[in-house]
């Protein structure tokens, strides 16, 4: 069988170096096109020397992009940027795999309210499926154009699903308190991701506006079948790649922990990536791989449920999830080309 | 005037290292002994070659103890060993002031349900004084005996005291989602604390069962006076220091940030180691000083209020706040000898 | 073709983990036994939880080898345990690669004096062969017991081999200044490799005296023909894994950069695994995967050789090696399984 | 005795925060005026709101220095703007101690050839004195103008300068491995200090041609009365801060090490902030502190010397040093206000 011909959108971010990283070791597909604008005819080995030797492919300008025939493209691009490339390639048969914000959000409204940007291709809603396979599957399979879910999301929405789709938990609010790795800002130098700001460091931010906030509550909406109200607390981590989200929420009636773990193995039975694990666990448990382990606790004492969830935010919050869907779409088996260890230590 | 002359009971741990490096430089102390079992003969800078030059003392027995005069003992001791020092310096007159958690709960009955240990000496809960210095002041002042606070229930008690207080908030449950610095789980080679594990990682532990949970509801207990409910989950940061926790409340009534800073403004207005920030804090504008910086916000759209606060846990959460205790033990003013700037970055 | 079957010996340190990493994607092989004396009885996901559902098999006693049949061990014991084991192997014909430094020295008698222990297995020096395929890949080839070479000594005589075997360097004394990752130092928790005495911390040790020294001049010796020096100190870095090594050395006479790199680059022409870059490497271009990035300059100034050689202690200076020694010994390509792409960030 | 008046010109680098988390503690001093050109108009905790409530100085532009009567005035400055400042005070009275590497050099003509710019005030460079009070003590006593020395000449130099004084080393070349905490590379966001580049990294930089060599090399040139040769490379820690520095030289004979501990004993007999270490020394043993702890080996094996420095870059390297120097010109004693102790961990 030939193999399916992939183009990158936006190289010199961590979500484009990503894509490359796993792609170039998948069985079913060759990189044909990697575009950059700002490092147009250097290298993308020039861009992330790492790659010498392993992906050397010379960068092009999103303009010469119709010169190939491709199977499937990635737009690795900023929000607000992504829509256009989107917009651009709407006639286009290619499958699209956009990992920015721009078509997550239950409507153009709603982006434009919490990303205070107007929306340049609000009909790419209609067709946009929100790209978790755990939940939405089918939708994807048949999908042109998915958005990929942001990493904070896909921590938070794995991590409480099967008890809001159960009904199971009061929704108002639900407590979302995560921790992200410093890649999650972005390989753009600013002061939030120096060095010396972060190593040996730990803060909050975005109080009660952060914008997976509302990605996080769409999706619970649909879930539950009626509002939900998520509080989303973003932190800081002083590590490289990973999320780990504490999540704290109410049942609405007392459970054990045994019912709890058959309600979560059910949910998951068909999803090779979740793990659900028995001790807490620990961002590095996932490192560099497209799982997400979960731990779920009721507490006898509080009458509280809290569980716990992991990603690495690159990999299942990103580019291992948008290659997930990728095999979904092609109709191949999720786990091809995704089956890394953990680089643990 | 002659300076006061002190024991430190307890030299290998962090907070006998800290209790040094803050006393050294404390213009009204002299350090006249500090003991060590497992190092006697030994001296400080030997265990701790940083000292070479600036604390060089022989280390003693604790038995060899009755040979000086002092003013003042920090017990610098593991829990459950604390109490037996206590118990046999209780009728000494010199001023004790213990950083383990032996004396710090509202009765030898919870001691023993939490920490799974019989207690020896029971008496001591009798004139034990929680030593959290922005509450307790006049308690502390006439103490003989201080219980030095545990780190994370500083940082959360200190966060949420003045809506407690106040009667402001539901207690049932308050959310205490707490990160903090490796520092915390002592020193002594483990794989918990092994920099493998920790470095580029993070995880939570002791979900539901965390013995500074029912310190931090003891408190909450007395100040509301009725029965509150705490949740309190601690994470491990790969940071040497520094504790970061954030809190969710339910206000009883809608309440605008305005009067929230009032309120703190008003409640803190006499603790020169409260800081109440404009922006989010971060666990290193603290490092290695005795503040506690507290940043409060109630989130309209929620109708929650999160409370962000840090401490650096080896200082304001153990021997800088032991030192505060005895400064205002011994009538002086709160900050001397305690006047550090943070060390950032 | 059906797959090699290999046992490991030794489970829970940090060379037993990465073989099974590295091995459970390899398409050539199937691990059929792991053994662990201290953890005999559970399974390998127990004492590394992230690898639970990729590799759960339960550990055995080195007793229970017998009743497999096995094509390849890889001895992941401690220096001094390993010579029981290979001893104990003596006349069994699945090949060996022995991860510690048991077999890796000139001789019995240098051994004893460097590592301060009696070899209890000196014949196994006659037939080991010292496994760094770059310069002995013939021998490895042909050989049943494979001496893994140590971590530092790779990136140290990777460095700098080209120019010793053409005996353009004076090698009295050759300077090698390294600085190591901290799984370099065990997996077993002391205070060397405490999270509080390595975080945001650097120091050197061994001066003088580190047993990778004749290691490094051993091989110096059979290269050059002659006797060399070797002034080598090791450095612990505050990171997981990575060894950066400075190489100072001066030329017999001058030389310029073009020669340089053609030295090098007709020197490791048949080593897929070296990479010789043209700006300086960071160990993280190399994490995770076999490569060795190595930057030579001639300083016209000083007249001096100045090189610097990076790789992941555990992979190129341990697991990796290893298996890239297998694939030599099964006639294999190279790069069989070891096709990662740097993990970075 | 009324305290000296201090104005601090540049307040947004770490020199600067240093500067002032010093001097508000100093006894002699206070601090009359801090300027900025980029932040005019802000307070001092607006740019490092660690300072709330500890140092809120308005900033104000150097325009407006004169309004104020200064004792002593800090160039905290980049290099290359330092020079003009200095052209700009030539007719003060008071004493200037400059941060930057601006007159450092032996002479204008070094300093264009290596910094490759034009010196705007050669003359500065008859009165600059530098600023390396274990060596040049009383020059420092008498001069107005002080050149405060490097981060990596002030370890590398302290290092050895007892031999190079003794004529006890051979100087061609002279091997000089230093490894830096990343805020030697200053407050400004840029690819090299962004924290996912630096985190579990290392990387060596600068090789033959970094600017400090030229200043090493300048003093040792003086210290022996004749022409030295530096082989100096510069490495990047993921640490904050905190330089290591390991030395290579060959005795012109033989030396055992009681003798070189005595030399360095009575080398440094009088200086209060050298310590002679019998372990080797790790940057955590002098954090925060005006420290260089130096540890020294002669090596029977290769005959050669090897010399561990460490200081903290932003302390002895940089801020402490300054008021060490502002200290001798005002004649009090080197330790006031430097009596700090490690934070460690």
């Amino acid at each position: 069988m030939s193999k399916k011909r992939i183009g990158i959108i936006g190289a010199t971010g961590y979500t484009g170096s990503e894509l490359v990283r796993i792609l170039v070791n998948h069985p079913g597909v060759e990189i044909s096109v990697i575009t950059s604008e700002s490092r147009e005819g250097e290298s993308f080995s020039d861009v992330h020397p790492f790659f010498k030797g392993i992906c050397d492919h010379k960068l092009e300008s999103l303009e010469r992009i119709d010169k190939y025939e491709l199977d499937a493209v990635f737009l690795a691009l900023p929000h607000g940027v992504s829509m256009d490339a989107a917009k651009r390639f709407k006639d286009m048969t290619f499958k699209i795999i956009d990992l920015s914000g721009d078509f997550r959000l239950n409507s153009p409204q709603i982006y434009e309210e919490w990303y205070q940007k107007e929306h340049v291709y609000p009909e790419g809603f209609k067709e946009a499926v929100f790209g978790l396979p755990e939940l939405y599957f089918d939708e994807i399979k048949r999908a042109r154009l998915v958005a990929n879910p942001g990493c904070y999301p896909t921590s938070a929405i794995l991590g409480l699903a099967p008890l809001v789709s159960e009904g199971m938990v009061e929704t108002s609010p639900i407590i979302i308190d995560s921790k992200s790795g410093v890649t999650g800002a972005g390989v753009k130098p600013k002061a939030v991701n120096l060095f010396s700001k972060v190593n040996d460091n730990f803060k909050a931010y975005g109080l009660g506006r952060h914008r997976h906030t509302i990605e996080i509550q769409g999706v619970f909406d649909r879930l539950a079948g009626k509002d939900t109200l998520v509080q989303f607390t973003p932190h800081l981590l002083p590590v490289d790649r990973g999320i780990l989200t504490t999540i704290y929420a109410r049942p609405i009636k007392a459970v054990n922990n045994d019912e709890l773990k058959k309600i979560y193995g059910e949910f998951y039975k068909e999803a090779p990536f979740v793990r659900l694990r028995d001790e807490i666990p620990a961002v590095k448990d996932v490192r560099g791989t497209n799982y997400c382990d979960i731990f779920v606790l009721f507490d006898e004492r509080t009458k509280m449920l809290i569980i716990v969830s992991v990603i690495d935010n690159l990999v299942k919050g990103a580019a291992g999830q948008a290659i997930q869907n990728m095999n979904i779409m092609f109709g191949w088996n999720q786990t091809d080309g995704l089956k890394m260890v953990p680089v643990n230590p």
